[in-house]
């Protein structure tokens, strides 16, 4: 179990297909994982998303991707992030198709690749793929027509790199662009966690001065410290003059599993509570990728207090999807000047 | 039971949240049930409603709503009435979210009230809802955010506001705007319909000359001529010289309640035929808000014939909800002056 | 069975309501068959399509039916027809509203006259149907409203016209206008497939030099000699010189009722492979309505080779329906003169 939940993604993935992400200009193609892409491009995600959060405000509607085909291939239900895929891709005035696969091609015995091919030959544009099994997006991106653009909206326990921007771009909005200067604390199910994954990607390749993850033993992988983050086990240390508070989602058939006592048990130890969060700084942010488990990782007091930006990570989402669709599929990036200014660092 | 059927609205809803379906101008906010409006914010949603029933004729489309994201909260499955509230959205251009909610956020434990919030940050501007429990369109009126607007589309046997108004559209249509000289017979199932409550809050506040309900003693609230409405149990009798005859859909279900003999004698008794009609006027119209269930409690010769204006009232619910949409969402009234002139009296 | 499968389609349909798929100028009103249809209508179905095949690969999306309302009426799940429909919907600025119809309406027990009634006083403006059962789309089609249009998107197994018309579409864009020269073979399960009456009748229409089924004497009706066609059990005979290849889909379930014996041995006799491909023309084309049993009555490296069209099939599929929706409810034919010439004969 432990030896699954810990193998390196390059025996999933391997180490080549990172490249495909990017095109022969260096430009974004795929956006499938943060691991391969450069500060450079996280960068230019955040300052593309700068851009359309106005957008998104007022007007809400732009002409970018209009005539453009996006399939939504979700092999795993899940109506919070198709709903905000499906809203970006309207916002952008593209045509979404949402293909629930279990229900569907599937049933005819028809491959995945013979399905893909199908919807290429159909002419869409762009494939926002969900899938339970680690890699299933890098496979698909290795195998679509040279114009088709892949985004990975979360694969097995590997990655969900959309939710890890919307996470670094609320960062930024609420504490500046120097990641340098911050301290960054995920708490809790590390082990199963493609967000947390990916969180720490991106806080790495911008350069976050502290990345810290918090939680049990059952639930942090043994050799995390490998890739550049210090391991807690208590909270309040682990949080200690955070400026930033990452709690996760806590999947409630781990305790079946005899990874952890009791709910109950569980709030006590690593739930985050008005009180436990006074060992973080004064400013810290709450974050948690949602729906959250009120009483269970977090208080409700803190979800709904002055220092949670869970709800305006919401908002955000669609920014960053709209960012990340634009620049692969629109061949767009932000020319903002605002935008620009507030990342330069 | 009785009781509980026959419970005042005031209980559940609370006095002090109907003012909530205004803005401070007066304007309409939400629309949540007839009770607490005034016959000028009728009259006001007929007029408007009057210049989007020629959109509906000829181009159909207009881009009021451009931009706006518009979410179908369907707690209940009902697809006739989702599609005329989609229909209506599409036409003003908005985006249409369908969001099913028995299937997914809940299956997740995630409450009404996150699922709402979350919704709101993707910048939901309304919420069309529809739910088995009376008052939650209130409840959620009263919980969003300044913007947000929200549509009662069937809340248990509280209100069905856009069905009535669609109901008094109808009969404007035909018998002019002057209800004062109107009688008008609802036939059926009082006791369980939401439709029947919003017609007489309607047509009260439209001061009709003579409202009366029509059906036997177990599927009548004890209490209803506080209504302001009069009571018959014989269906000649009830109907004798109306203008107007408004036929309920008999839910099959009573029958096993007891509250009903069979359907066969229910049509004998209470079901509209060529026959008991002509105690009605000569130019009397026949409606029902469908989906009808013909020989139980009408005849298909009385469905389909020229007094029957029931496929009409479908139409004319495209153009009342576009201008309750227009109206709350859009900041929209009719300066129509055809409408005026129709609605003047 | 037999006697079911052969029973002619007048007695199903009735000779008289061929007629109604052309108005009085002759032009088409609805597509429901391809029986009754001259070439002159067929030419024009494919020189309309040839002038959308562009639009799909550039622009993608034209206003045409801009504020049209198109329902998708499926009494029988099928994604991928479905989709096809629904996109070419969208490019030509459509709305659409997809119902599930065994999924909702007739759950309440209304009937599917009163169901179209209803989505008709919605100013539905097309009904795309798809039912197990044939001429539904006929008796659909029979009682619209005159100013709504319906497509037939395979009813039993009667006709399946879009499909026959985007193989046609295939074959004039591979092998020239000139159908008179071609041998066209359709191999496979030809007794339960509305795909090859629909394209039979659309061959022969097209005036196609020889036209031959070929397959089991289980899974070929008696007298098809009727209609024009040779037929033959032998696969290298049947297929022998042939221009263009249509392989069938093999519906697993004929294995139970003993029809047939066995996936392997069905494939040893009737699956096309590299090596019996060999009897048909070198520069043969290889056609298949999809999706796709590999390895049952198709090798994966015929399916995936350099004589396939399959894949181009799906993406002429949506220009053939864009065609047909263009002519039927926007009043469009091509006059783009490449195509008139490329169709001249």
């Amino acid at each position: 179990m432990v030896n699954k939940a810990t193998r390196p993604t390059d025996q999933i993935i391997g180490q080549d297909l990172w490249n495909i992400q990017l095109d022969e200009q260096g430009h974004l193609k795929h956006f499938l994982t943060i691991e391969g892409l450069g500060s450079n491009i996280l960068t230019q995600i955040l300052d593309t998303a700068e851009s359309f959060a106005g957008v998104n405000e007022s007007i809400k509607k732009v002409p970018l991707l209009r005539g453009k085909t996006i399939v939504n291939l979700f092999f795993e239900a899940s109506t919070r992030t198709r709903t905000t895929f499906e809203l970006a891709a309207k916002r952008l005035s593209a045509d979404v198709l949402n293909m629930n696969i279990s229900l569907s091609a599937t049933s005819k015995g028809e491959s995945l690749l013979d399905t893909l091919r199908n919807l290429q030959a159909m002419q869409a544009d762009m494939f926002v793929v969900r899938h339970a099994d680690s890699g299933t997006a890098h496979f698909i991106a290795n195998h679509v027509a040279p114009h088709v653009h892949v985004l990975n909206a979360g694969d097995g326990r590997h990655a969900h790199p959309t939710q890890a921007m919307l996470d670094m771009f609320t960062i930024r909005r609420n504490k500046g662009a120097d990641f340098g200067k911050l301290r960054v604390a995920i708490v809790g199910d590390i082990m199963h966690s493609r967000v947390a994954r990916s969180q720490i990607h991106a806080l790495n390749t911008l350069n976050t001065g502290d990345v810290r993850v918090v939680g049990p033993k059952t639930l942090i992988p043994k050799d995390i410290e490998a890739m550049g983050v210090s391991v807690y086990h208590d909270l309040q240390q682990g949080i200690a003059d955070a400026d930033v508070v990452i709690m996760l989602r806590l999947q409630k058939e781990r305790m079946q599993g005899a990874l952890l006592p009791s709910e109950q048990e569980y709030f006590e130890l690593y739930g985050l509570t008005d009180d436990s969060l006074k060992a973080a700084k004064d400013d810290a942010i709450v974050m948690h990728p949602g729906p959250i488990n009120r009483g269970v990782e977090i208080a409700s007091s803190v979800a709904d207090g002055p220092r949670s930006v869970i709800l305006d990570q919401v908002t955000y989402g669609i920014a960053v999807r709209m960012a990340v669709m634009a620049m692969t599929l629109g061949g767009h990036t932000a020319t903002n000047k605002s935008a620009q200014e507030t990342a330069s660092r």
